[in-house]
């Protein structure tokens, strides 16, 4: 499970659009049955979000209105990474901008591919703790209001909209994963 | 939280690329500050999703070679909606392609947003029950290997590959929610 694993042979691959936040490629490939195929996708660097929560145990969530679905979706701040980036360092630049929450520390949880049947992104999650107030800092065609939820409100909070935010339920997983280790005992507890 | 809400205009939209299971699209919009931007984006009917469970409490799950991550993922069934299509009958068919088992009850669990940032799609997941042995029926280019995992397996299994797969993690969730809610208390026992 999850092992490396090579079964097709890209013969070639063509950008067909660039811009700002990814490419848009098509490959054409072997597959395992040595017919060929055309592989159409967003070629993205990789992601990275963060589940910021305050000393007294609320977490920073942001509302996000998202232009595709026309509406407004319950996150935890997430950004897109460009070539070459550090996923931590991405987490924790985003954190800051959305919430106006710099966390002094980081602790990673997992990754996962959000949408890998068009994708090829990997999106890393992390903890951030140990928050300091800075203030958001927002680019212009963002709108983002700032939540403060109890830890142990998220979990429903995510699930309750009417249409959830996939990256940000993935997250929420990875950290339960993580408290039930038993790696974070005073978080843990403000959790159950 | 989750309201649809309208706050961008668009002032046209291009269908860059169109393939045989999405569009590729750029849209030029009018922001909330009152500028314009360019969107570029999967233009995506949705998908729909399945948790197959068989009446030993096992699920159904599927072990899928990815072309864009170069590895197996462990996956639930889940398949690409045309335009169109019920989600419901989506899940269904695609439960009995890649597993072999056709589910003769369905029970909707929720719908999720895998990758709102570039893409439109809405995913929608089904727990599926009371499950007929049919047998697989596989397009030549998928590579796709069955996995019947026990129903308290699968949270851990999904969350300790070294890459998870989003979507089928989301899903698991929205499951989890539903057995909370006490409306299926013999599932909940195999869970617990």
């Amino acid at each position: 499970m999850g092992s490396r694993h090579k079964p097709f042979t890209t013969l070639r691959s063509e950008v067909l659009v660039r811009n700002e936040w990814h490419s848009y490629c098509k490959d054409r490939y072997v597959g395992t049955d040595g017919g060929e195929a055309d592989y159409y996708y967003v070629d993205m660097p990789g992601s990275a979000g963060c589940i910021p929560v305050l000393e007294d145990g609320r977490v920073a969530m942001v509302e996000v209105t998202r232009y595709l679905l026309s509406r407004k979706l319950l996150e935890l701040p997430i950004g897109g990474m460009k070539r070459g980036e550090d996923p931590e360092a991405v987490a924790l630049k985003e954190t800051v901008e959305e919430t106006g929450y710099r966390p002094r520390r980081m602790t990673r949880l997992g990754s996962f591919a959000p949408y890998k049947g068009a994708s090829n992104e990997v999106c890393h999650f992390y903890l951030g703790e140990d928050l300091e107030r800075v203030g958001q800092d927002l680019e212009s065609t963002e709108e983002i209001a700032v939540k403060l939820v109890p830890l142990r409100e998220v979990r429903r909070l995510l699930l309750s909209s009417e249409l959830g935010d996939g990256q940000s339920l993935v997250g929420w997983l990875y950290l339960e994963k993580f408290l039930e280790s038993g790696k974070n005992e005073s978080l843990r507890r403000l959790l159950s």
